[in-house]
């Protein structure tokens, strides 16, 4: 349909009521002056978590309530391509997390504006975005597409199939991977959809899944959809000394990842109407926790010691052996941790057959668990501790894997660099 | 797999533990004390919002950030189970709406809990349950199930068939529909996943939208994904008499919708990414109003009269025939109105084609707009305008129609009552 006047028409217009309306910002980098000014304002006070430092945004932040992550399939053959994107994206970055949307009465309507201004008004809402690298960037199909064969971590493997992995290719892989992630899902939104138009012809939206958390009281633990505390035997993110144990790449990585970390990222279905419908001491036997006070069995307080070795008088550990929180723990893992960064998802409803008697067809949620955990190395990570709980946890007849990632996020973006520059150095 | 201890070890350990952790509330009925303690906790204070009164509530209530709504079907002929049905929902959410989940000491370990848990330590969050009747309830495929036919009303028309409608029955009817809203997707959540287990064995899922909101300053017009402000023109909910003119159902309707109102729903897909290329010019001219600020073209504030008859030097009219804002202005609907309460949505992403050279297909956001208004009759209302409308509003390139529903949304429910009471008596 052809507009009703004509853009001559238009532009008079236009110009007229440049000075009443204003524009939305078309510069693609950061504003200098606009950034100060925004971080002065009362109304952003707590909303902004800085995007250049040592290590990336979004990785030790305080979880926030809403997240979307992608992933994507590199569509070029050229590595200029890609560090056209890489720095792209780190500009775009940059800019949306010290200031959302802002009308720039120097813009042209003429032209079409950066990205959407659906949050004019909105605050940063904490917004940060993770950026990670897949095996694909690095090799795919046996090629070198960007000379990068070379420079691939050791610790950037294959996942193993896990026992009982129902994986399913459109939520799984990937070349590259981001994740905006913060407390108003308008910003979220609004973040992805101006990262993803900027990969226009160099890469290829391959799987996504959005994910939130309940607004808990902060430095609490917040309970999942089962209803439990979820995360409370995780790596101290304040603890320096644990971090570089568990979770940043050191020495023993290449300098690329130096203060990076390896994330897994798993799509885990629950069957909440299953799991809502046992009996309270059940699920409690199941997690091996209290589920009021998140306190291990027999216990008082959350944070109390699990004391594996405790028994009842007639002989039986109080935990049971293959609880979530048995197999979890350190003890029972050769000390080892990861951090823990998990959201919980709801993809609406969807169609599935129950898989335990009388194995009813149904409509349920497709909803659950959007595991993430970031560590150090994850042979002796992710894959050590779930290789065990893949088999044995109580868990896994509520638990359907469904799709799966493994993405290496390089260390911090410094002022005027660009994310994973050291790799293309 | 089977509990490594056994029951008898597990009730005595419960016994034992039951003053220390507690458990959720048992109680299928709202708990007039507790109700009367949250109301009066600080933290709860602006979070609860009434459920019994002469209107349903979720329909006036200022938008909340996120909402749930499911269309399902009956699946059961007895008319004493859709009365059960409707009592469960009405005490549940009477209940959830004024408590969020408590943990109750007298529980029962050995027995399931009434819900999750999962809400335990947020607040009530403003959520409100809105409950709708559709078509089928009344006859379906020919059959009056539940000798309700004859009190079908007038008003609940079949829609028609509008131009561009591309509605998948995956989207699209419903016996019944619920909707729950609030400010943490949590409680949505779970609120929905409570309510959907009370339909087990006489209502089955047949389908769902989730949605949400930008948190903007309360009070004013928020902006959509677009980047426009969205609802300036709106029934004011404050004025009785255009509520009683336009959304209640009143005398001329049937008994049973007194004080109710007809909702329809439509999931509108929008091509994001098409509409972000557009020129800012371009997109004002589609809409009739400016960016920025909301104001008619040519105007300097949100709420100028739209001034429909103006036309520039060149003899154009200023805000141009086809636009949004034009085709849906009551001086061009014989003064019709709508109760217009839209939530965006983003269902992660899709592969499509696209309708507009070189006619791609790519992968994008299925997102958009889930459309919905309450108007006293929608032959009159939606009916009337959008028919209009979906033939020659400018938006409709980057805007197609998924799904659909109509539901009769029953006056409010009183102390003691059921929703939709008055249906069944």
């Amino acid at each position: 349909m052809k507009p009703a006047t004509t853009p001559d028409t238009f532009r008079r217009r236009f110009l007229r009521n440049a000075a009443i309306a204003g524009y939305i910002t078309g510069t693609a980098g950061p504003l200098p002056s606009a950034l100060a000014a925004a971080s002065s304002e009362p109304g952003n006070k707590g909303q902004i978590e800085p995007f250049h430092g040592a290590h990336q945004a979004g990785i030790t932040t305080p979880i926030q309530r809403h997240t979307y992550f992608i992933a994507f399939d590199l569509t070029t053959g050229s590595r200029d391509d890609v560090v056209k994107l890489l720095k792209a994206w780190t500009d775009a970055t940059a800019q949306m997390t010290a200031i959302p949307a802002r009308f720039d009465t120097r813009a042209d309507p003429q032209q079409p504006s950066t990205e959407s201004g659906a949050t004019v008004g909105l605050s940063p809402s904490r917004l940060t975005v993770t950026f990670g690298f897949g095996a694909g960037l690095f090799t795919k199909d046996g090629k070198d597409r960007y000379g990068l064969a070379k420079f691939r971590p050791e610790a950037l493997v294959d996942l193993p199939r896990f026992v009982g992995d129902q994986l399913v290719p459109e939520r799984t892989g990937g070349d590259l991977s981001i994740q905006a992630s913060a407390d108003d899902f308008q910003v979220v939104e609004w973040a992805v959809r101006r990262l993803v138009k900027l990969a226009n012809g160099i890469a290829e939206m391959r799987w996504a899944q959005t994910g939130f958390t309940g607004g808990f009281k902060p430095g609490t633990t917040g309970r999942n959809q089962m209803g439990f505390l979820d995360g409370t035997i995780n790596v101290p993110t304040q603890n320096t000394q644990a971090m570089n144990q568990f979770v940043w790449v050191g020495d023993e990585g290449p300098h690329w990842m130096h203060g990076g970390s390896y994330m897994v990222i798993r799509p885990i279905r629950i069957s909440l109407d299953h799991w809502d419908d046992m009996k309270i001491a059940f699920q409690e036997e199941t997690m091996g926790r209290h589920k009021a006070s998140g306190a291990p069995i027999g216990k008082q307080h959350e944070f109390d010691p699990l004391g594996l070795d405790r028994e009842d008088k007639d002989g039986n550990p109080v935990i049971a052996e293959f609880s979530h929180a048995a197999l979890s723990a350190p003890e029972n893992n050769h000390g080892a941790q990861i951090l823990r960064r998990a959201f919980n998802y709801d993809n609406g409803i969807t169609k599935v057959a129950e898989r335990w008697p009388p194995w009813r067809q149904l409509v349920t949620f497709d909803a659950g668990l959007l595991f993430q955990c970031y560590q150090k190395d994850p042979r002796t990570g992710f894959i050590s501790i779930f290789g065990k709980m893949a088999q044995f946890d109580m868990l896994n007849q509520f638990a359907t894997h469904t799709g799966s990632g493994l993405f290496a996020c390089p260390g911090g973006v410094p002022p005027g660099g660009f994310v994973g520059q050291n790799l293309f150095a």
